[in-house]
């Protein structure tokens, strides 16, 4: 019935019959895996571990936008959100379940690129697809994704307990997946005055794929466990860099002093900054979707993360009642704001 | 700020203040929840029990009507359904993660009427609210539901695992919850021709209840536990009991004998079907949404549960040559078709 390369209608499939055919290529590699797609629930054994629960929904015309992000770029994203948010509690995602809502505009064979994304993820993450929902939606695509993960009771990490004095540390670097959007969206707006104007993406890789195939750092709590370093406060930068300190900060009940001029920034997120007219700072604080982890250790573990590649130190942790403040590149102290993402903002 | 009994916009709040405000009611109450709401992923211990995951989707206008759903109803029912998919499992649910996506129609009002009737369910079936999203849509209203349970893993019943000459059980009655729906889309039709007439809605609570405010057989694994009875199979119905049978009879490569006259109908389903020119047993077999428990057991629990008030024996499994059959109050032998609910399929 598929092998036609032409439409497929949703219809044609039917529900059960559609989800067999999106699953049908997933294998479970996880011992801990006891029942996947087929029953009324997954059965998972973690034994000794605890499980780690994360939800997140993605909508069209929201988070995403069909018209530069493709289909199988999309369902690689939406699982690399999600798993993200388990690494951020120093744990390792093991399983996901996926629910979506599609109206008839889109063809099997549109959904069949989406899952093929979701399993390049779930190959690329060692992660089990075990169950799910499809059904129909009146507009657009709505993606709910739940990922299970484990980790030993004693190695998980929260948000609240960072502690003063603690250095503030991020992996990779910050802002990249930003300048991508914007970059993105120029496009966009570029096409859509002239659709015969081809769009200039040439020479920007790093930054396009921040934006569209962003990785999960599922490596730092392994390199962290590796140098023996066990964070104090750990949170993912889904929503930019400032918004996620503030969040450990407000729940830890402690102030941080953050150095602008350790930021870590990619050449190229710099450079695309300045054309846009843009602070790469603010790119770095309020952008997000970079999905790096932001992690407090204790002090006497500087020697341990000091010049290692994959990690920076960006500042440390103050006292409450000083506040949030970024030391600015000419020395000065300004109040840190959380301009986070907001998804009821009005924009 | 929400002390005025008008409407508030969702804007606001803002993300973080409506997860906060909705959420703020909410108490941990099983041991096993570690950390709920407020991190990158919420933390659960089920010791030496195994972990069961269940993930629902719900749509505006595809699987609800808010015409004649109230949103606390709504509430109850989105976690009541996924729950269900646990106690199929012969499972204990325990904990839920909820994600939302939501027009700008909806009010913080109406989304505090969703989050009441969430509240009572958790409360009635003592679920611990552990984690979600809440997030903005283009059009309507959208919840995503994943249920986590736990059970001993040799307790846990799977679909297909059903054995020749089992006797098939289901609890509580079948139908009304199909019926209830009839009855409100006419009154809704009634009503959109002339809108002074009221909806005669009245002496039907119970189909209408079965519609508006189904109840998860939580009780049964333990009845069953209880009993000394572990099924061979079990799943719940969600889409009508043919299309459950189904499920069984294929997954578990096995026929079926029902009888017709067996299937437990309460009066009033009997009632309202034979007005509105429906047979009751198709009712039963197509209609869904009951969320009864249907299984299987061993011939040699026949005492156990004959003439259980709760649980009524409706057949029993046969070899898969001779394929599932309905045996008609005549006497006669029907092929049984699955005619359940289908996502996809074209109306």
């Amino acid at each position: 019935m598929l092998e036609n390369k032409g439409r497929t209608e949703l219809s044609s499939l039917g529900e059960f019959g559609l989800i067999k055919h999106l699953t049908q290529h997933f294998e479970i590699v996880n011992e801990s895996t006891i029942k996947g797609v087929g029953d009324d629930a997954a059965v998972i054994d973690h034994k000794d571990m605890v499980t780690l629960v994360s939800t997140d929904m993605l909508v069209e015309g929201v988070h995403f936008d069909l018209s530069y992000m493709p289909m199988k770029h999309l369902g690689y994203k939406v699982v690399t959100v999600n798993l993200s948010d388990i690494c951020a509690m120093n744990a390792m995602p093991k399983q996901i379940t996926v629910a979506i809502a599609m109206s008839s505009r889109f063809s099997v064979e549109a959904i069949e690129e989406l899952y093929s994304g979701i399993l390049a993820a779930c190959t690329n993450y060692k992660v089990d697809l075990v169950g799910g929902d499809t059904t129909t939606s009146h507009s657009g695509l709505i993606i709910s994704v739940t990922s299970i993960g484990e980790a030993k009771k004693e190695d998980v990490v929260y948000r609240n307990t960072a502690q003063e004095k603690d250095l503030i540390c991020v992996s990779g670097d910050l802002g990249g997946a930003y300048m991508g959007l914007q970059l993105l969206e120029r496009e966009k707006s570029v096409f859509k005055e002239n659709p015969n104007v081809q769009p200039d993406l040439d020479g920007n890789d790093y930054i396009l794929e921040r934006q569209l195939k962003p990785e999960a750092r599922i490596d730092i709590p392994i390199l962290l466990k590796g140098l023996g370093v066990k964070p104090n406060a750990m949170i993912d930068v889904s929503d930019g860099l400032a918004s996620e300190l503030f969040h450990i900060c407000t729940q830890s009940e402690v102030g941080c002093e953050l150095y602008e001029d350790k930021i870590p920034l990619d050449p190229m997120t710099y450079d695309r900054a300045r054309e846009f007219n843009l602070d790469p700072t603010v790119c770095a604080l309020s952008g997000g979707e970079d999905y790096e982890l932001l992690f407090t250790v204790p002090l006497s573990d500087y020697e341990k993360v000091n010049n290692h590649p994959d990690i920076t130190i960006i500042g440390h942790i103050t006292d409450k009642n000083s506040g949030m403040n970024l030391i600015t590149k000419n020395g000065l102290s300004a109040k840190l704001k959380a301009q986070g993402w907001d998804a009821f903002a009005k924009s």
